[in-house]
């Protein structure tokens, strides 16, 4: 990656072309309760909406994979799964994967170093206690990651999945990254909320997203990449979505070259056979205003 | 509703697959009302612009129902009925539904529970006057909800329809819901005042919107559920609104095992024969800072 | 227009079907001189993006129209006409109709009654210095209106083309109103100045503008209105918005039944011919909190 | 350019009838560096989607162009080749021009007269440390420029390339203007960052973008006029608009007499061979509360 020339394509596995994982992020209440934290709002409505997900969402995204044969990644921040138990080993038990999204989906730069690394250990210990098992990944909620936090997911040998900063797997600050992507997000299409100065565009008809994936999915596929689909509970579980999902799913597994897979299997993958390549570290400076040309140097 | 596994499909009555509710929300210029109820604007714009509701609109909403054998749900701000006292009789006269929608529009977030209480009983006082009849069914303006005023709204015996925790019809707090749904209703794709700062985005073409109800229909109808259309007077009484809902209703109608009802009748349904299912009650903690984890304990 | 009753089809002259006004707003640079009054900034961007209009933008839409033997209704900012006195001598040359919309481009929120009734009677005086003749018609600056404003119109004796309380003529506070539409006017569209902040969508393509008017065209058609297009000179003076609007005054012009015509004939007809019928009043209440329901009374 | 009669078509050389050059705003992280000039953000996420532009996105743009025999104009800021000391040599060698785009992509309306010039002086000497060579033009960051700019970038001998007053080349200030557009720039469409109150509206898909640039190529191309496509690094660099990037190229290579060309090209054939024509200055008022009419003069 210096100068102008193209890098070599991606080493998938057994020689695949591409790879595709369908991640959730069972976000369910929680951005709502993070949101209203300090005191809680009087309304309903978001809640409500936001409570679809456990209630009906998240069973139909379950039974579509269960249809298509595929194990999907599900991110769960924690208080989630404290207040539905069932949802983490239900998902083991259907052999998906289930990843760390926070315990209260506190957003990263909301909080202090000091408080990410607590509600991060505290929502491993939950992980262990609910399924008896450690997760291998963490996903940040809403994407964010700062230098403590990904040294912290290191520490803790987990695999991030949160950055966008290549389309295929790599390796930053020594952490091994399964980058997701703002243009294959459920969310950013279709959340809706209503009330005064929430929303600032209207929700897509599915359609548009579908034939924007389509065109993601073709033009990934042909360069080799990996496409992260991200989906959450309340937004796509429903009904137009899932039918939706469904259409874009029959593309996907109709390319046989391309590797369906989980987060999870993504970063042993890299970590195993590719970590040589694409190993960067961030480096930010402190202030552009230190930079001779502008103090005139 | 716990685990994964989806819910035995809901039971329509005399087996139909489905339901549809054409909902109107009249709220004619009560919202322009509402925002400045201290002290009126000098400007006329956003007056003409919903005026045109009961001028024109209405009427012609009304005449599309007839032409199509097709009942709806009228929700009706108490002011509005009280300006334009023709509207209620004439609405019951083509055997529609009239139901509550506030007295002045007023929202949920602005209001104290007193104040709600008060304007709500004036309210069904003035259907009752109007209309000799007592209304059967409560629709918050904006569509939101307060623990409050599903007590109230329970205490007067009526049914809500305002929330969207499920795509059929549920119970929250001992109030029968019939569920709303962003996505299928005309002000949020075609909703435009102009002025500087009102709008978030443009008005969407109507081949746009028919395209995404046709899809949400074919997916609702798919998965047994209801279909709550809701329009407004002076948004979809615009010309080429009319001609898209007619097109609309061309694919509702030509679906024999769509059950085409009021909300009124669906609260009734579900009220009668299916209440002991999704029997939701809704809890809100004070606080998500007293979690143990978050105070570190 | 009582109770649920459509009213009688709109009387257009000799059995026309429907009408349609092809109307440009020359705003050029008047609204950023507005917004700028009192110092102006020193970015050129928004300028000469707005220079455009005068320069080439202006030119292309009378060249549009002479090919298609349509005269249409510019509504020029006196200040425009005074940088550029070409303008009205040379639009009238070519059979259209010019009309008033400010002398800044001053909004009707920001000045007061006396303001607007000083630059009304300056505007008038520049128009008929340049013309040797008196215009027929106002139209506002973004389209608001006030009581004060509609009472100078009326005095003055002009037209009103600025409000959108029906889609055919109608008359208020004794003002004849040939209504506007946001949802046929490009600026809500296409325009787009950059800028941090400045825009809230990007720039629609042409083809999604064309098949949401050849829509609202047929609408329109159908139910005996008035299509009022409005064009800006420095928006849909660029080059793909012309040859989209070549395509739908195709459509337009192919309708035989429908009245091609200037706002200016469409109000004398109404004036004339029409008046009897949808005469209009617009009253005001001062507060809202004085109604007996919210008074508690 | 005087009343509404059109000009001559522009004179392209060699009897063609349009021109196209394919510009790159090589912005990477700079943007993101000016924003946070202070204090540097804790916060990885947005960094991590611009880093994208030199890792993989300017090679994938570069083997694009080098597929479709295109010379592109590649404008950079100084801090980025600074970074990235490969990028100029590397275009240079490619057959491709570079161009000045800042040294820190500072804004316009950020920094004094005096910083502009200090900065612009010392990305002139970056650039000939670099290169060898001194660059033909510049392009402001966020395409806004002052009458002080237009000055130095005269002063210094270079075109511009920043400014919309025309869709063919012009002189503005005695500068060489090649103008801009921002219907034919990526960012607008599909630049999307994440975060909160950060994006005004989604990513649009790849398939409207590319039906309004056919759109628009064929309106200009009909008009005679100039395409400039700008395209960015990390927002082009990605998979799917590559491919349809690359579907639009061979619309355009398609057109035998458009010229395909580089931005310097444009500006010395206009400064060479058109100069006498659309020769503009800018005069702008210090305040419209001057005129006599607003003073009731």
């Amino acid at each position: 990656m210096t100068g102008l020339s193209l890098p070599a394509p991606y080493p998938w596995p057994e020689g695949r072309g591409a790879a595709f994982c369908f991640s959730v992020d069972v976000d369910a209440h929680s951005p709502w309760l993070w949101a209203n934290r300090s005191s809680m709002p009087r309304g309903l409505s978001h809640l409500e909406q936001r409570n679809f997900g456990p209630r009906l969402g998240l069973p139909r995204i379950a039974e579509l994979l269960l249809r298509h044969n595929i194990h999907g990644s599900f991110f769960v921040p924690a208080v989630v799964a404290e207040e539905y138990p069932d949802i983490l080993p239900s998902l083991l038990d259907g052999g998906h994967e289930v990843g760390l999204h926070g315990y209260f989906h506190e957003l990263a730069g909301e909080i202090t170093d000091e408080e990410f690394t607590q509600v991060l250990e505290a929502s491993v210990e939950l992980f262990e206690r609910q399924t008896g098992a450690r997760p291998k990944g963490f996903r940040s909620p809403a994407w964010e990651m700062t230098a403590h936090m990904l040294a912290e997911v290191r520490r803790l040998g987990f695999y991030d999945s949160s950055l966008m900063g290549l389309d295929t797997p790599y390796s930053i600050n020594g952490v091994t990254e399964v980058p997701v992507q703002w243009s294959t997000d459920d969310a950013i299409f279709f959340k809706f909320l209503g009330g005064a100065g929430n929303d600032r565009w209207p929700p897509l008809d599915t359609n548009q997203v579908l034939a924007a994936w389509e065109e993601e999915f073709s033009a990934i596929h042909r360069f080799g990449g990996l496409f992260m689909l991200t989906v959450h509970d309340w937004i796509s579980g429903r009904a137009p979505r899932i039918a939706m999902l469904e259409r874009f799913l029959a593309t996907v597994t109709g390319h046989a070259d391309v590797w369906i897979t989980t987060a999870g299997e993504l970063a042993t993958h890299h970590h195993t056979h590719v970590s040589k390549r694409d190993d960067l570290t961030v480096n930010v400076p402190a202030s552009l205003l230190q930079h001779p040309v502008w103090r005139g140097q």
